[in-house]
């Protein structure tokens, strides 16, 4: 039986979570592989809001991983509106084959400008990853929090719409940080900076400019460390 | 004795702390009214990363109280370099007079888009103040953290340069919240709204109307309502 539904669902990369419902849970996370000491279903009311993604656009590094257990790292926004949680995955980037390949991604809330600059831009150093023992995906190692999310996608022309359904959840370090406008402007200006990649729009280096000066004047050296490398990445 | 340093302190608002840092401790604070509990003068050692201050400049709201025990607050940027933590306070305002009054403010670290709204423009409501038993600046009842300063100015032609030494702290709430580019845009849209209240420069208008597309955008509905508030303030 397990093995039937094993074969199932490695052929069905479109078997949806309704469908998978249907099964009893442990059965199911079995067939992920997820091996999550899962007590009872219980464990998966998970409240986003206490692990930091709340309503509107949650701004977060999705960790994935390839079927050839080689991780990624992509700032993505989360939404959570009208009691749903989704996200939109662009195609033609390593998340959405990940996505495709496991139907699991983890999302960091880290508040670290170089890691949002950097796996914005390029692959992320393995230094940056760490393995957990009960979750396949792993998570950033600077994370403040993660939640693991099983994903029901949707195929668009140029990008997939994810349904996020938590399967897990880690608050880990209880720190407090005051608003700082520098820090905020490192991630409007790497938004420039990847709208600039993709459609080579001259206006967006004023715009980082722009959010530069307030680095330059709010930020801490992490901050103006970030917009240094956001700055190399889009040298021609 | 105590009687002399209390007049001298009272009559004179320009003594310099390290004037008083040649006083036993205790002696001040029992000058000071502030009644704070330290069993010794480590206390003092407060490192202000666990509070949310950090290095660059923290958007804080500032509480004050006046002689008349009238509570004020108002959003201000707290600045950590070399070193240092100071901030700028500009004249005719309550905090300014306050300051002046009695050497002390409390920097609350707060996640509200309402509060910096409301505080920018007007007074809050003295429900959104809590008194502590053992300080005697109120606090902002919905702060995650807040910090008592001493304050040492030095007055500027149209501000104070005012040095800032921590005497108390305490992080209350430890919550999460991943980056939401519609809360900052409300921080960024704010400035902007004091600063037409200045200057009067309508450019500043295209600012807000900027900020206000990432709030709808990323926002939460508090961030929406505080946009509204932000309209509504500036309404001639």
């Amino acid at each position: 039986m397990l093995k039937i539904l094993k074969i199932r669902f490695l052929n069905s990369p479109n078997v949806s979570l309704n469908e998978i419902k249907n099964y009893k849970l442990k059965t199911v996370l079995k067939l992920l592989d997820l091996q999550i000491s899962i007590k009872e279903k219980g464990s998966l009311n998970i409240n986003l809001n206490d692990f930091g993604i709340r309503e509107g656009i949650s701004e977060v590094i999705v960790t994935t991983i390839s079927l050839q257990k080689i991780p990624n790292a992509a700032p993505i926004g989360i939404i959570r509106r009208n009691n749903k949680t989704f996200c939109k995955v662009f195609k033609n980037s390593h998340t959405y084959d990940n996505i495709k390949a496991t139907k699991l991604l983890v999302a960091n809330i880290v508040y670290d400008p170089i890691l949002f600059v950097q796996s914005a831009f390029t692959d992320l150093d393995s230094a940056e990853f760490k393995k957990l023992p009960d979750i396949k995906i792993p998570i950033l190692k600077n994370a403040n929090a993660w939640i693991l999310f099983f994903c029901e996608y949707k195929e668009k022309s140029k990008a997939m719409i994810v349904d996020l359904n938590p399967l897990n959840a880690k608050f880990i370090t209880p720190s407090i940080r005051a608003v700082n406008r520098g820090f905020n402007a490192v991630i409007e200006a790497t938004i420039y900076g990847t709208r600039y990649k993709v459609f080579k729009n001259k206006k967006c280096f004023d715009w980082i400019d722009y959010y530069n000066k307030i680095v330059i004047k709010c930020g801490n050296s992490k901050d103006k460390k970030a917009m240094e490398m956001l700055y190399d990445f889009l040298k021609v």
